[in-house]
């Protein structure tokens, strides 16, 4: 195998940075958007908005929450990116395999990752595969990787474009992607990608994309700890 | 006419917030995004981010331009309002008849105003008004406002609730609403709302309306004037 | 009061097209566009895709239901107007009154329209008015209309222009215009808009806008009656 | 190299449904939506509508386009499908690696594509490849085709679940999915992803893309001429 080959068993998710900031944390600023609503702008305090933002969270007043807004960097398989650009209400700007040639650096499932589905669709759960299962995994994807990547550097040296030879490179190869997206439509994917205890309606992420939420949630936790409480006791109802 | 109501002739537009705050400025975080695709995030400079700018603009790369974000507090009528929320790719909050007792402020077009209107649908001009019809314009802007509220007091001391008592306001009451817009969209709503010698594609915007925009976009200018030039010289055709 | 003003009680709603309707029922599109997913888009049955549009509704599998979509022409007054166009997920052309004189139609509230509003913001309860306060709403309607309908008219004929002379009209004059929505999209206006007993989150609405919203379920109910019944099934919540 | 696996040289398009269907033809429907704001549904003539949707197109008066809608079914590399779905003014369904086995049909680049780029990022130029460089990717796909469809049904075989074996699976298999977008945002589409000799501004796509939009392309002329035609004489910028 390629001594450039890299394996990698786990996303990067940087948050670049983030909406409020000139003179108001992110529950003041959607509690002063909500209160344009009832004339109270000048009313807030502490306590009030608190209170606010319970009610806004529970009785789905959205639009006040879109007024904060996260960018982040993250470096992901593109079968993860894939799931990912299918939510909408979002702005991106990716790696593209027509502008650069690409790194040698490819998704390896880790050892804790459940690798044997059980059920039908709609209702898969995912068990622990054996140490046999495990290297089989391991070794079939080095042994593509090893090879899409042999495939695409001889193209390339036989001068034909980029965007030709990436052609058989494996959706298990990083690519790196800019995200922007608001405080609202984060809920909705929040929602979907990951399978939370406090969940009120199941849901069946993908883990690589759940590991991805997890990275984001992090971010948003520590900034908007109150209102991702709010979320979390509401059972992670988009609102 | 009564005491309490106040006439006002002109918008008001306050630039609340923005982003990237971090670490960049506007055109540096979209030089940096549109960079990923290319990878060559760490090869910018001052001299390079220019030249990526302009050929973005020119060659309608949009998707860069939506990591800059600002958020605006407006006051305005409720008939520029109206126009102004058919921009779908924006986040809004607005006073609510139903939830606060509405102000006695509405819109009196200033002298400067356009009255007269000529031509037909798609191609309308506009001609300035006589003394004698800008009294009238005058006159029954007053005398609509004193009438209406006049009858939205005397329902809502009868107990009829504001949101019943409100319907015979007229449209030119105030109104004010946040709206956190992205670099990209404001690049629609600008070539729309404001008919610019530098635009290619001729706009025929509600005075009021345009008024709104010269505001926005003197924050913008002021915040990103690299980019705004380049918009307008490429005709002010959003990206 | 001129002759030509007129009143009228409720808006009108009337489906002017939608969509599937090449060769498919729209339960059938939804689930076939599902059904890509897995590979099984020859193997419906009328039983196997029952089950699948419940398990689509309950699981917020949202997507597949994007593909049939609705086209309405609504007759409401502006006020309710404003409420609906909020609705981003839709696309939406309006009578203009820069571009026609409007016509003298007002909304006149009907006297089972709840008048007296208790309680504070996120909990208002309605209660019946009184007759008293039914006739002081009829008459400070008729009075606001005609008055505001003078002063446009009296602009108007001295030659100002339509959009200025407009500014006086007010929130209860009549406007038509054609939206076209999805059935994912009206999911979430139908759990906003209607105080339905079956909904597990409890909504506000405007007593006009639930009216509108119950025309226009009447037709989504008629077009995808089992789509609607999982829908209410599942307590409103949009998927 | 495997019995099984297929290659085939060029994505498939069906036209699944459109609206309007119920009375009227697509362009009778954009007049008539546009008719709402000027008051003149009721008098609309083919001549008449036939100089309004000129206007609407040069003047980007865009949302009435937005009341035609298309659903298609695409089949097609993955490649493609991800630049397509970036599109996001558009309802999509697709083919899941973690619902269904894969089945093994690759993208095989015809000889006609274009295979050596010349130029740098913005200004790229494409020539045809020698035969000796179209055998190397002929090869090239083949062998990584071959191999990453023997690594997939090793790990299926061992019981590894679908979702992690198919991480191995080249950009080059084939997927399906439905896409529904209205004409306004085929517009933009197709003003993007067709390097056609009509348009204003230069545009670089792909060329299995804009094989794709050619097919798409000939559905939206075959059913909206009239529109197509404008579009196409108004520099292809989208509306």
């Amino acid at each position: 195998m390629s001594e450039l080959i890299q394996f990698r068993e786990y996303s990067k998710v940087e948050l670049i940075d983030w909406m409020p900031r000139a003179d108001a944390v992110p529950k003041d600023r959607v509690a002063q958007a909500a209160r344009v609503s009832s004339g109270t702008e000048g009313h807030a305090s502490e306590r009030a908005n608190t209170g606010l933002l319970k009610m806004l969270q529970r009785d789905r007043h959205g639009s006040p929450f879109e007024h904060v807004v996260f960018t982040w960097r993250v470096e992901t398989p593109i079968f993860v990116a894939r799931e990912f650009m299918r939510h909408r209400i979002a702005s991106y700007n990716e790696t593209s395999g027509r502008y650069r040639e690409l790194e040698p650096l490819f998704y390896m499932p880790p050892r804790s990752r459940k690798l044997v589905q059980k059920g039908k669709p709609g209702a898969y759960e995912f068990e622990q595969g054996t140490d046999e299962q495990y290297e089989i995994v391991r070794e079939h994807h080095e042994a593509s990787a090893a090879c899409a990547w042999h495939d695409y550097q001889a193209m390339l040296n036989a001068g034909i474009a980029r965007e030709v030879a990436r052609n058989v490179l494996p959706l298990s190869i990083f690519t790196s992607f800019y995200v922007t997206m608001n405080f609202r439509a984060f809920q909705n994917f929040a929602s979907l990608r990951w399978a939370h205890p406090a969940a009120e309606v199941p849901t069946f992420p993908l883990y690589e994309i759940q590991q991805v939420c997890v990275g984001m949630e992090s971010d948003v936790d520590e900034l908007c700890s109150e209102m991702w409480d709010n979320f979390n006791n509401e059972g992670r109802r988009p609102v």
